[in-house]
C-alpha cells in the first residue's frame, strides 16, 4: 500500500502568518500522499466578538447556534481554508479546499440534545473514503476544514481532531497511514512545566495510568482516545507533536496498541 | 459533444433563503452535467458595514483591500458557497464548492494600478479546463465562488460573471454549453419600466444601436460584452433571464452573434 501522511493542525499555528507559512512549507516536503485538517477556533471566537455574538463553550466543545454556525462556514470554509489552499499552490502543492459536505466526504449527524444542546454540531457517521482516495492518487492534496453536512442541507460544526482520526481510520484500508496531531509542545509530556520532558511512546495501559495519576488531563485526553482509535483501526503510526516537527523525523510521543 | 449548463447567479437570488431554495431545486433538475456560478455581493457588503469596513464601489467593481479580501473569502467562499454545496448535496446533487485556488483551476493577475487601485482584484488569466472538465465527467457539479488566485500565494476578489463567461468558453472545446446569467428581470428589456418587454434575441449589431439609443445601459452592458465574447467564442447558447426560468423552457434574452 501507498503511504499517506494526515496532519491535524489547529490553534495559533495556523492563525498567525509567519507560523502558517513556515509549516505550510513544512507540510509540502513531506513525501508522498498527504491530507491536511485544519482548526481555526480562535479566529471565530475573535469575529464573534467582533459580531457581537458570544463564544459558549462546553467542555473544549463550541455551542453552535445559526449565528456560531455562519461564523464557523465563513472562518473555517473560507477565510482559513482558502489561504491555506491559495498558499500550498504557491508552493507547487495541488491542493483543494473541503468541507465534508462537499462531494458528499464526510456525513454527520446532529449531535442528540441531552443535558446540553450544543446546537449545529455533527458526529460523523461516514467518511466517503473512495471519493477521497480517487483525490487522492489523482495527485490532490485534500484540506479539511472542521465542517460536515447532515445530508438534509446544513453544515455542521465538527471537532477537527475527530475528522482527522475518522478520515485516518477509513483511508487505513487504502493506505499505510500515519496520522500526526499537532499542537504547541513537543509531545505528551510527563511535566507540564517542563518542555523537554516528552514521553517518547505511549500504550493504552501507560495512558490509563498517567490519567489516573493525573499526569495526562484537560484537552489531551480526548486526543489520545481518537489516537488509540486510530492506532486500533488499522492507523500504522500516530504521533502527537509540535507543528515544527513536521517534514522532520516526527520526534513526539507515539502512540501504540493496548 | 456532451450538453454542459453553466447558470450563473448573483444578487438577491442568492442572500435570502427562500429563494436560494427555489433556485437549487431548479438548478438540481436541469438534465446533463452542470456548473454553478455564484455571487454575494450584498453579504459582502453587510458584513463589512457590520466589521466597520466600507465597501467601496466604482464602476460596479468592489475595491478590495486586505480587510475586504478577508469579508470576500468568508462570505463567497465559505458561508455562501459551502451552503449551497449542503443544499445541493440534499437534493442529490454531488457538489463540489470552489474557488479558483483549488486544484489551481482559475489563476488571475492582480490587476494593474492605472487610474484606480482595486486592490486585491484579479484578471482571469486561465482556466484550467482539464481539471474541471474531468471533474465534470465524474459526476460532480463544481460551484464556483468569484475568487481567483494568482499562484503567488494569494486568494483575488473576480467578477462572477466573467468567471463563467471565461470558464464557458475554455469548457466549450470539450462540451456543448449553454451559459445562462441569471437576475431578476425576465430578460434585456427594452423599457425598464416594463418588465414584459423583453428583447427575445440580441446581437451584436442591434446590441451596439441599443447602447447608442441609451436603451441599454448600466450593468448591463459589461454582461452583453461578457454574453457576446462568450458566443464568438464557441459557447453554443448564451441567455440572459430571471433566475426562476432555471430548469424551464429558458425564455429571456437569447445572445447570437453578429
Amino acid at each position: 500500500m501507498e503511504k499517506l501522511t494526515i496532519i491535524k493542525v489547529g490553534g495559533k499555528i495556523v492563525e498567525e502568518e509567519d507560523s502558517l507559512n513556515k509549516l505550510l512549507v513544512d507540510f509540502s516536503r513531506i513525501k508522498g500522499h498527504k491530507l491536511l485538517v485544519h482548526g481555526g477556533g480562535r479566529s471565530a471566537t475573535r469575529l464573534g466578538e467582533k459580531l457581537g455574538v458570544e463564544s459558549q463553550m462546553v467542555n473544549g466543545r463550541r455551542i453552535t447556534d445559526a449565528e456560531t454556525l455562519k461564523i464557523v462556514a465563513m472562518v473555517y470554509g473560507g477565510l482559513i481554508n482558502k489561504n491555506i489552499v491559495a498558499r500550498l499552490q504557491e508552493l507547487d502543492i495541488n491542493a483543494l479546499g473541503l468541507t465534508g459536505a462537499d462531494m458528499n466526504i464526510i456525513v454527520s449527524e446532529k449531535r442528540p440534545v441531552s443535558e446540553i444542546d450544543y446546537g449545529y454540531v455533527g458526529d460523523v457517521k461516514s467518511v466517503n473514503s473512495n471519493t477521497l482516495s480517487t483525490l487522492i492518487m489523482q495527485g490532490v492534496v485534500p484540506v479539511l476544514a472542521p465542517l460536515t453536512h447532515d445530508r438534509k442541507g446544513h453544515l455542521l460544526n465538527t471537532n477537527a481532531d475527530t475528522i482527522a482520526g475518522e478520515v485516518a481510520k477509513t483511508l487505513a484500508a487504502k493506505f499505510d497511514v500515519t496520522l500526526v496531531f499537532c499542537f504547541e509542545k513537543k509531545g505528551v509530556l510527563r511535566d507540564e512545566n517542563d518542555d523537554e520532558s516528552i514521553i517518547p511512546s505511549l500504550n493504552k495501559g501507560d495512558f490509563e495510568r498517567l490519567v489516573r495519576e493525573g499526569v495526562i488531563q484537560g484537552g489531551m485526553i480526548p486526543k489520545l482516545e481518537n489516537s488509540f482509535e486510530a492506532i486500533n483501526s488499522g492507523v500504522k503510526e500516530v504521533v502527537i507533536t509540535r507543528a515544527s516537527e513536521i517534514g522532520h523525523e516526527l520526534s513526539g510521543t507515539h502512540i501504540f496498541p493496548n
